[in-house]
Order: C-alpha cells, then structure tokens, then sequence
C-alpha cells in the first residue's frame, strides 16, 4: 500500500473498464441483498450483460430471490477489490426461467458459461437495472468514481 | 466452467485454507452490512485477524459503520468469487481507534498495511466474532463448506 499508485482513470476510461467488466465471460458478481428485517445477505453468481441490465440467475428459494423480490433491489461488486465496481441496481423483473424471453436466456448462458435449465431445481432470471455504477482501483480514484447516476452513464 | 474441478478439499484442509485467508496481509473483505430499512451496503475493506475476531476499519459516519452498529452483524466474503470464504459475523465493539488497545490497533495497522490514525478524519475500528464460516471453490465443494458454526471450528 505504500507504493504509488497508477495515475487515476479518467471518466470515461472508468466507463470503458466498467463495461469491459460487465461484458466478461465466465465471471461472478458478488451480490448483497437485505431482508425486511435489516440482514446482509452477500454470495457470489455468475452473471450477463445485454447492454441495459445485469441478469443473474438463482433459485426462487434463495435468500437472494426473496430479498430481492421484497426489497426490489441489490448492490453487487464486479472485479477485485483493488478494481472495484460496484453496482446498485433495481429489479426490473424474477421470472421462472421457463417464461423469460429465450434471447435473455440465450445471452446468459452463453455470457456466464452455465445452463440453469440443465439443473435439477428449477431457477428464476433476475433482470436487474443499474441506477448507480461507481469505479475505482486505489484512493487516488475515489474523487470522480461515480460513472453512472440515476440509470444514466455520466461519460 | 466446463472443465473438471479439483477434488473436494477436507474439512481440515479447508479450515486451513480460511485460517491463511485471515491472516492474509494487505487483502481486501467485502464487506456486505444492512440497513434497518432492509437496503443492502457492501464495501471492500481492509482486515486484520487477531486469531479470534475480525478487526475492520471505517469512518464512523460511513453506512458500514452505521448499519453494523445498528444491526449487530456484517457479512464478510475473504477471497476471490471462486475460492470464496463466507463469513457471518457479530459485533463485538465499534470503538473510537483512541479508544481502542493499543496491541489491536497495531495488528490491524500492520496487517491492513495502513494505518487509520494518519487519516485526517477519526475511525472507528470495528471487532467482529464470526459466528458462521462457510468455504468453498467449485460446485463440488458447496457439500460440506460449513468450517465454523455457532462461533466454533468445526474441524
């Protein structure tokens, strides 16, 4: 931690990274919900992009589905922790895989490199929708590390 | 996704391998906490392991801080997305850093690697008593990735 850190990022460099980010395949967001009763619950899920929103994809009885269906909403992290991204986002919509669209479904599975329909538990797609996307590495990138604000990219 | 994953590490072996991720110095938890209103925080923070709790530290104004203290409990995640270590802790102290042991604050400067105190802003240094510790790589691991429950290794 002593050392120098990398000169910060631009805006739109960040914005760029953060897209890369959420483009890459085979990775995991770790994904905080709360419960109505004000427990974190935190796991780690592969997740896709289709340029608008973030899906992910879990088992109606997880603690993730049902706290993201009471609160309608989720803070994830993409990358490490000294290339942080992190997302707030709302649900748009937890549909049984069955009836999400099969563009969705084919995106996923072909982004995260796993085919829920091939599990024996049925699954849900959550499509959820970015209102908050901040990007830094060190501290020298915590000035200026919000990208998007209110659902809309700043750069 | 597609290849074989390693064998399935023991109890033991995994115990082990938590044991390094706590001691690991100059790493990042994500830390996952909750608001009374049921919004999920999740920050990356820098740790320490004292051989009992986990030390963190944060500005006592940041949410982290302020749903900790509210809620009694975080949730840790220790590693990377698929070598995860999961931890569900209990506040044990939230104290001003001047308030603070000396012997707690120094572990946690010199394995954070960074020291609070030279912040121009106070911190509070936060004790955490895990009461759950679950790990696990692949798919092959979710079986038997409970190492510590109710506070106490289980191998």
């Amino acid at each position: 931690m002593q050392r120098m850190p990398d000169p910060a990022r631009t805006g739109p460099q960040r914005t760029a990274d953060v897209r890369t980010h959420l483009r890459a395949v085979g990775a995991d967001a770790w994904v905080a919900t709360a419960s109505t009763a004000g427990v974190a619950h935190l796991v780690p899920l592969s997740f896709a992009w289709d340029g608008r929103s973030i899906v992910l994809a879990a088992e109606p009885t997880s603690l993730t589905v049902r706290n993201i269906q009471a609160s309608g909403r989720a803070r994830l992290a993409l990358g490490a922790t000294r290339d942080v991204v992190l997302v707030d986002a709302e649900l748009d919509s937890a549909v049984d895989i069955e009836g999400t669209p099969r563009a969705l479904v084919d995106g996923y599975v072909q982004q995260a490199g796993w085919d829920p329909r091939r599990e024996a538990d049925p699954y849900f797609l959550l499509v959820l929708r970015p209102v908050r996307i901040q990007a830094w590495r060190e501290s020298n990138e915590l000035q200026g590390r919000m990208v998007m604000r209110d659902g809309e990219w700043i750069y």
